[in-house]
């Protein structure tokens, strides 16, 4: 793997190959057929990697995923319906200020950012509350590195009667999730991260029914997942001008991951590095924020070392000057920073990352990297 | 000028230089240093572009243009406040779609896809309407290509101490606008149009006081423009993942449109090709849509001819054969195809399409170009 540095250790954007990169050197009419059918087989590579070909369809969405997630609520979720967020981290509550800004009923369950959400507390809650429509969950919880158990609660949903909408962000691509086997009414996601494109869309991919029964009801003319999908079906074109040099780098970007063999392939070099990286980071003293269990091959939340010459800002900085680029942490009850092991990157990479903390925390003078006794109590 | 072919003579996505397209062979952390300076420099210039630094902001939105022009109509709009929209084509019909489907006020004020806003009329629905307090226009109508009065409507809607929202995304960077003498709340414009960027974001200059009002109004969180604004004041970052590669493509064609004289070489160089293609056109017996005093250095529509072999389909496609990708009509009442005059071409380029047009037209076997008698009517 020959990149430029530096390389992104992050949740998104990340380290792309130059042949995604390549793939913008030309300008593309958004509304000519060799653009129409990049983004026609976009759509389909994306159902079949969720074997979701039957029932659903994908509907690209330009801007940031929030922007896909908020087209996604506000399209499929009928305005009487209350639904249930999950939120065990930064993301889950942004569903909840998502839904509340658009003036949609919703009722929580929260958890810490070091705990699971439990499928046992949600079917007591789906039991007590006939109110509630939809369960909305993140799958990896980017903002702890949490894989959250969308398997076990999305039975719990099916049983219940309830329709799942799975923020699959920074996890699908890499993470198995197969429509068959775990209903949902959506699953969104976006370009720039497991699919290893760059960032400038998101995409819903959103049963059938649901969609043509969503006509108007969008609190926003932008983000109208019906109309998007209306204008898709009719002209091959997406509604509004997108992100055409974005859209061509993902088509670039999946013929990539097919080679590398699809989810399974994607998942297995993640987690190798992510293997790595916490092996490496622990013989240094460094304690990661969840259990093995918990861990996932995305990105992992490292409690930041309790020693009184330890500085974030120094740290980044001084492995940035080294080639890599981590990412601050993102939890309210302890200071943490993370690191990611998805984008262009292999356990080669991770060993250089590995050399260069030891560089970087020699620099700082910090000689013990384990964090205070408070942190790891959360754990 | 050396670019790979075809040519995009549209209103955008357009022809964009290799440099620029080349900006986008790095991958960016969108929360690094590096980059928030590129969106910050990106800011300052449109601001100066429009000298505009001294009472308003520049506001980047993800998306396309209309995701930004809902942003600005959602968030800079007291929710009481009626809107008068003004409309003579497709692009004036959106902003009153998008008010609409955001349950605000809006008021119509249209003309023929042939005829300009007239002040006058402004002036007159203003003084009987005291409701009203903002108007909505369209800067350049890409629908026809009709370039719009705005300094005279600017003028009657601050006589009126009203306020005035531009949305002026095919022209900004190659119409003139002073905020100083044309006074405005906001313009919208986008990365993809004469600024020669790619597609990916949209931006608003906006007045710093009426910003400062937006806390907390517009309908969707993802198009919030007062949260977006804030975020990059405290962070230096947007506030969800930004295409950085369009951002860093924009950076270098800032660049390029300051080398080129800024607004008034790039208009010139912009005038130029229409002025050359027009002529052309009319030489082969083609006839425009408007006047030459509506006429833009922007987009150009031209009747489609009269004669039974003509075949819009088939003309794109010889066109695209050699070359050149042109533009379908937007019309309602009579049939028409559109050539841009934006983007990295000039005269050259302009006479290579009149020799591919005379090719085109053999091939189809039409020796007479003049459109049907009721379609001159309208002219």
């Amino acid at each position: 793997m020959s990149i430029q540095q530096p390389y992104l250790l992050t949740p998104g954007p990340l380290t792309t190959s130059a042949s995604v990169k390549a793939a913008m050197m030309k300008d593309w009419g958004s509304w000519d057929q060799d653009f129409n059918t990049k983004t026609a087989e976009i759509c389909q590579q994306l159902l079949r990697c969720a074997n979701a070909s039957e029932h659903h369809e994908c509907v690209p969405m330009q801007g940031s995923g929030t922007f896909a997630v908020e087209a996604a609520l506000g399209s499929l979720i009928e305005p009487t319906s209350t639904t249930l967020v999950l939120v065990n981290g930064a993301y889950g509550k942004r569903l909840v200020s998502l839904l509340t800004r658009m003036g949609r009923d919703c009722d929580v369950l929260a958890w810490g950012d070091a705990e699971a959400p439990c499928a046992r507390a949600v079917a007591d809650r789906l039991a007590a509350s006939p109110e509630i429509g939809h369960v909305a969950m993140i799958h990896c919880e980017t903002s702890s590195g949490m894989l959250n158990p969308v398997a076990a609660i999305a039975e719990v949903v099916a049983a219940h009667g309830r329709e799942l909408i799975l923020d699959s962000m920074s996890g699908f691509g890499a993470l198995e999730i197969d429509a068959q086997r775990t209903p949902f009414l959506a699953l969104i996601s976006s370009a720039n991260k497991c699919f290893e494109g760059v960032p400038g869309f998101g995409f819903v991919i959103a049963r059938r029914d649901a969609l043509q029964a969503a006509q108007g009801r969008s609190h926003s003319l932008s983000l109208d997942l019906h109309d998007q999908w209306q204008y898709l079906k009719r002209t091959g074109q997406w509604r509004y001008t997108p992100p055409t040099h974005v859209v061509a780098a993902f088509h670039q970007a999946l013929k990539e991951h097919a080679e590398e063999g699809g989810i399974a392939g994607r998942h297995a070099r993640y987690r190798a590095n992510m293997q790595r990286l916490v092996a490496g980071m622990r013989q240094r003293g460094f304690t990661t924020l969840l259990d093995d269990a918990w861990l996932s091959p995305i990105i992992t939340t490292f409690l930041s070392p309790a020693h009184s010459d330890f500085d974030f800002s120094r740290f980044y900085a001084e492995l940035k000057a080294r080639g890599f680029i981590i990412y601050p942490g993102k939890l309210t009850e302890v200071e943490s920073f993370r690191i990611g092991s998805i984008g262009q990157l292999d356990v080669r990479v991770m060993d250089q990352l590995l050399a260069a903390v030891d560089d970087a925390l020699a620099t700082l003078g910090v000689d013990d990297a384990r964090p205070c006794a408070d942190a790891v109590a959360l754990n």
